[in-house]
């Protein structure tokens, strides 16, 4: 693959990789020696243009101009009489249309420190608990016992076990020492249930967990050891006992009962999935946007301002926002929301739930990136999981077992999708409290290692599930909202330590956070590939079970010495040329240097 | 490739092929007997959903309900252990998104006629002069007699042949025997130029044509011989000369100032590509919108009614349409002016040309179709044709020769990344107004035949360039606006009588019209597929050289007899097995029955 040539729109191809509009960006293509000759192909206001390179050594150099929100571009290139194009899914033999193009946006990406930063996902009332709220509780829930286990459905929902805000505080030292730099928190507003996706009200943080106090108290303790706090929004839905809603269903002149669809005022109307306590939201409301998103007196703008000052938003079902048969509001939804985030601050995140195509949504003024199920999650479950169904990826009859050759079609056309500023801008995680815990989808606990090898050395800001790292297991999302063990007798010692370090060679690493992605080496039980920032260029490979010795030559590597970094795999330098071996699973981190 | 499952959501496949809102389809898929499971997923309000389907034969049947605008599905199944999807591009091993899901539309589709018309497309100026008008030129224009050469540019532009619309009335029954059902006129409206594209009014048609009663004089002899008459509107530009921007230049604080982008009023304004005598449009304009084509007052609603009555408008520059940097425009556009269309009457077409991608422009509520340079002139072009330069259709450094494999990729992806109902509503091309002629491209007078025998065949309504039909040649665009030749000494007679031979086959076709398209043979030299409606099953071969011969089971074919209604390629039935022959270029249309 390394005789291909090679672009992407990262740091290590181009000039800058958040142009200003009107700005000309200077894009680069690594390329052999053998191609001839070599267009740039942009469209300006619906138009192709053509743009001429130059060849400079072993890199062709062309001036883009940015002149849309979103600039997207392919090169075509020919080789003696054989005329390709080079797009986001590599080189191919017949004229593509414009979705594998690659993208740069003149709308900004995600903030800066996104791309560095290691999420770690807490279901609040599982991770840990002060003791000092929540003594009572409300009608609707039902005391359990740390040890408990998870009830069953429904029972589950209304479980409350009492973990809190300021238990997160208690035990953030400890998320310190594991090298996290950013908490992400599922909903924290008063609800009906542990999850709180049916929310009762967004106007204050809920009681039970320490109210709107203990979110401060929680900033405050974050700053102090440089982490980022995130928490989550609904905007599809509220819960029926949400203030707004009883407003709507008793008066159906009120301004509340033009949030909702109500197709028989006030008993029926549009839901979630048609469940009734879940009614969902009609975005053609102005007062609804005005209240939820859109300007300075919103929910939205009201969280990301002091005393609260959150990092960012993440959107719950933002694939299906506003959308409902003919209508479709979610394009209007995202950019309100986004400007609204704006306009407090540039630099707070905004992050969308979903669990497919997003490429259709994620297009560059909306949200800064997704959830990366499609991208991350689903790929790498193919290759190193064994689960029948995952209901709650909505993966159907289930995930299928795929080859390496699959699996990177698989991750190469989501990146592809999508502009480059989103899929680093973009979630990367294996599992959530959606979904069975990673360890328990992976075919062994070698491969749950090596699948977080990859979710910290692929595109993407890395999200784990809170006690992932000390190897907890669950078949489902329902048991997979189980509590954290804070008695380190039942941890496994050698994921905690191997997420460390991986979570430390993630932090450490520019070209692991912002360099391109270039393939090595797609075999049915090994993937290599490149991340090469301007800095620093590493050399990633996993191989699931025992496979062929990879042999590449080290000019191509462009490269004389190889460290590995972490990890297991070997590298063997022997004159020009290096030998990558693997007598079973492994995953390891190189480091090439001139 | 028989061998493989097969869907498109054409007639063949669907119950119907425009459902309504909530209406329930079902859909089918001709699959093979090993396949063991099979699922439908679809996409309801942003959310996955899979459906059962049913075996019954040779058939898997589902029942998908159509709840969004756009219903996008495809297919997973699975043969022993391996799963794979069908989606528009065929079948793939690794998880796809869902650019090439089949698609229903449930905004409805091109009027049915259209997809039973062959267009026929005329440039006033050249095709045919009554004498009767344009004794007395405008000041900018220049008399040319009917034999002279096209000049060179820019002279060309206002060089004037003579012909008009009364000329056309005359020639109407040598389209009549030519099988011609639909007229398509580039603009009508007076300008500046003989092509038209820079307008000064639309309130009338150009004197130089015959003015408005030539116009209705037109429609009512096409009326008589049972064809559409269309023209073309240009919703991106006006000319300089036209009266809304002359009141914009005289007053900065008029209504007019307002529909276009003054950088520095009068003298500095956005244009068409860098072309001063071409002043862009500004769509945020209510006004505009009102005056242009929002509404019954508007001009695209005025020609639609009586006395015009017009069957539809092609829409010049879609692609350019309402975007300039950062605004894009281009939704509201298409979506109000096909709404004003539907306004007068449900039945008129919508058609956009498009030299690009145009999947996410044509949507659904917008065009109904495009000038589908993309999906049929490009790759045929690339198997059959020669140029180096074909700078009108913006194909950069050249269209590149193509082995089959590659071009039915190409055809299939265009045809995939949209809703049938677009495609099959699309005007499928070869050449235009505004490329060199076909003939002339073509590497041959025998592959610009094929040429046409795949554009008759191909899914879309074939419109080719007036004159092509007895063999005029041109190396571009300009050129190619020559004079029609009435002096028959001047024809090509085996032309004449292949295009008289291949619309009348097309005429005649339920199948070619509106059946679905399936691959039977993507070799380097032939290119076979099926197009099969409810009634009638077609097979067309089309070889660009001597190729292999195809032997094909006739059980596969579901079929005994096999019979050749059109062209020179050979199919002899033994026993169970039937073999086609080409010894030469050639393109046959075989009908196939059980």
């Amino acid at each position: 693959m390394l005789n291909e040539p090679h672009h992407d729109p990262s740091v290590n191809y181009v000039s800058t990789t958040s142009p200003r509009p009107g700005e000309t960006v200077v894009v680069e293509v690594a390329a052999p020696a053998e191609i001839d000759q070599m267009l740039l192909r942009t469209m300006i206001d619906g138009e192709a243009q053509w743009i001429e390179g130059a060849r400079q050594g072993e890199r062709w150099t062309f001036a883009l101009p940015c002149h849309n929100a979103v600039v997207n571009y392919r090169f075509w290139f020919k080789t003696g009489e054989v005329a390709r194009w080079l797009t986001g899914i590599g080189c191919i033999d017949h004229d593509p249309l414009d979705h594998h193009d690659f993208r740069l946006l003149t709308t900004g990406g995600a903030p800066e420190w996104v791309t560095g930063t290691v999420w770690y996902q807490i279901f609040p009332d599982r991770f840990a608990s002060s003791g000092k709220h929540n003594q009572d509780l409300p009608d609707w829930a039902w005391h359990a016992d740390w040890a408990d286990d998870v009830a069953e459905w429904p029972e589950s929902m209304t479980q409350i076990f009492g973990g809190d805000l300021d238990g997160i505080i208690e035990r953030l030292d400890y998320l310190a020492d594991l090298g996290i730099t950013g908490v992400y928190l599922t909903p924290i507003f008063p609800a009906r249930s542990n999850h709180r996706y049916d929310a009762q009200t967004f106007d204050r943080v809920d009681p039970l967990l320490g109210g709107d106090e203990a979110l401060i108290r929680l900033k405050a303790a974050c700053d102090d050891r440089g982490m980022r706090l995130m928490t989550d929004l609904t905007l599809n839905h509220t819960g029926d006992a949400h203030e707004w809603f009883v407003a709507a269903q008793a008066d159906a002149n009120s301004d509340e009962a033009g949030f909702y669809y109500f197709a028989d005022h006030p008993s029926r109307y549009e839901t979630w999935l048609g469940v009734d306590s879940l009614p969902k939201l009609n975005h053609s409301s102005a007062e609804l946007a005005r209240r939820f998103y859109d300007g300075p007196d919103s929910i939205v703008a009201k969280y990301l301002r002091l005393p609260f000052d959150l990092a960012g938003w993440r959107i719950d079902v933002a694939n299906m926002t506003g959308r409902l048969g003919q209508i479709d509001h979610n394009e209007k939804v995202r950019r309100s929301t986004r400007a609204t985030m704006a306009e407090v601050d540039e630099d707070r995140w905004l992050v969308a739930e979903h669990f497919f195509d997003a490429s259709r949504d994620a297009g560059g003024d909306g949200w800064h990136g997704v959830m990366n199920y499609t991208g991350i999650a689903r790929p790498i479950v193919s290759w190193l999981g064994n689960f029948s169904t995952l209901a709650a990826m909505s993966a159907g009859p289930g995930q299928d077992v795929r080859d390496g050759e699959a699996v990177a079609k698989a991750l190469d056309e989501v990146r592809a999708s999508m502009p480059w500023q989103i899929t680093i801008g973009s979630m990367a995680l294996l599992s959530s409290h959606d979904t069975a815990r990673w360890r328990t989808m992976a075919r062994s606990d070698e491969l749950a290692k090596i699948g977080f090898g990859l979710l910290c050395t692929l595109p993407g800001t890395p999200c784990f599930f809170f006690g992932d790292e000390v190897g907890l297991e669950a078949p489902d999302a329902e048991k997979s909202r189980r509590t954290m063990p804070w008695d380190e007798a039942r941890w496994d010692m050698t994921f905690l330590e191997w997420y460390r370090t991986m979570i430390r060679t993630r932090t450490d690493s520019s070209a692991l956070a912002v360099g391109g992605m270039r393939w090595v080496e797609r075999a049915a039980d090994a993937l290599t590939f490149l991340r090469e920032s301007r800095d620093q260029r590493l050399l990633v490979r996993a191989c699931r079970a025992a496979t062929d010795d990879l042999v590449l030559d080290l000019n191509q590597l462009r490269s004389t010495t190889i460290t590995r970094l972490v990890g297991t795999g070997t590298a063997v330098v022997d004159g020009s040329s290096v030998t990558f071996s693997s007598d079973g699973p492994s995953f390891a981190v190189f480091q090439l240097a001139d």
